[in-house]
């Protein structure tokens, strides 16, 4: 039975990190929601199984969600995760501190709320993208670049990595020009070689300004 | 060898998640950061094992970070976690959840920016904390009401939700008393009860407007 992943049909959002995994391993998977009926479905197999926010994967009987704790889950399972469980804990916790990291890039346009519109907020978010730019963008960097070149393993970390920065070059294209990421840049070239097919496939959603990574002219640097 | 718990020393924060479930168990464990030399201590385990942010624990040679990674980690091991793969993945997504509720409490007085005092970003606290007491906050409360009734076994999901709701008594005292919860309230009491000894103790910080749960009647309903 073939693994089912549900997620809003319009943007690569936190789904993504989930497509990647299984585009990079070759895994048949349904993607249901963008399919005929999709949402509904989606919709009501998250009220049954009370499920908070999408992504959520099926797998038989089971039901997964959360980005972080699906990638636990299929890692092992698609080749694309260490053997010993205290490798996987460090991987897992990475793969969570990406998760945080995406969280403020989400509040760039969003610090007010999620329910109001980033015109409602702009104003905010020029404060929020300045402080990102200047001081959470560049740590976050940092640190997973020394992280990133020195793994042993090609993890669903290296594929998580590389969707964020193809994401950030995507919403801060300017702010990225400047950063220093060799280690990244490297990964990020690696795995866009190796995920070329999908990428240009109709499977790759586009970015755009309704998911996470947004590109707003005014909230990138000058 | 006891558990050594790192975090910052003046706030119960994060690391409160895992110390209650050290406390609940009465599971021996070291508060390093509170002990002399302490912030050196967890600043240059930090740096030593590459740890983006605290909370951390160490066990042994193993050193664990990202809350709901540690408390995976521990639940088994303390008698905190269901048996089954299948029980922990869900209990697992459930605290990751928590996680994602807390990163909104803390945005309330942060939604700007970390590296900025409140009182640099009041105006905009106002804002986000009136979307959070109107949307988020009751549709969290809504979620984990529905989980935690009928949970069948007690583990850290009762604890860390115990957390949620003292800290959040404490932070918006008024919108809370109007919140219709039950369940959640009924858990808060029994947990709040069985933790008598080491409340009154202290070990417990008191909340304080340092931490993650502060109060700032402004950000309260009127």
């Amino acid at each position: 039975m073939a693994y089912e992943l549900y997620y809003w049909p319009g943007i690569q959002g936190r789904g993504e990190f989930v497509r990647l995994a299984l585009e990079y391993s070759a895994t048949p998977y349904l993607d249901v929601a963008r399919g005929p009926g999709g949402m509904k479905k989606m919709l009501s197999l998250m009220e049954r199984e009370r499920v908070f926010a999408p992504p959520l994967l099926r797998s038989g009987k089971l039901v997964v969600f959360q980005t972080a704790n699906i990638l636990a889950y299929l890692g092992p399972r698609l080749g694309l995760a260490p053997k010993s469980g205290a490798q996987r804990l460090r991987l897992h916790q990475l793969q969570l501190t990406i998760a945080d990291w995406l969280v403020e890039v989400h509040d760039c346009h969003h610090p007010v709320g999620v329910m109001l519109y980033y015109e409602d907020q702009k104003r905010e978010s020029k404060r929020r993208a300045a402080s990102f730019r200047k001081e959470r963008l560049p740590k976050y960097l940092r640190f997973f670049e020394r992280i990133i070149g020195r793994e042993k393993q090609f993890s669903y970390l290296n594929l998580s990595l590389f969707q964020m920065m193809e994401g950030l070059d995507y919403a801060f294209p300017r702010v990225m020009k400047k950063q220093r990421a060799p280690a990244l840049r490297d990964n990020q070239e690696r795995v866009r070689e190796r995920l070329a097919d999908y990428l240009s496939s109709e499977r790759r959603i586009p970015f755009n300004t309704q998911g996470i990574f947004r590109y707003y002219p005014e909230l990138d640097a000058r």
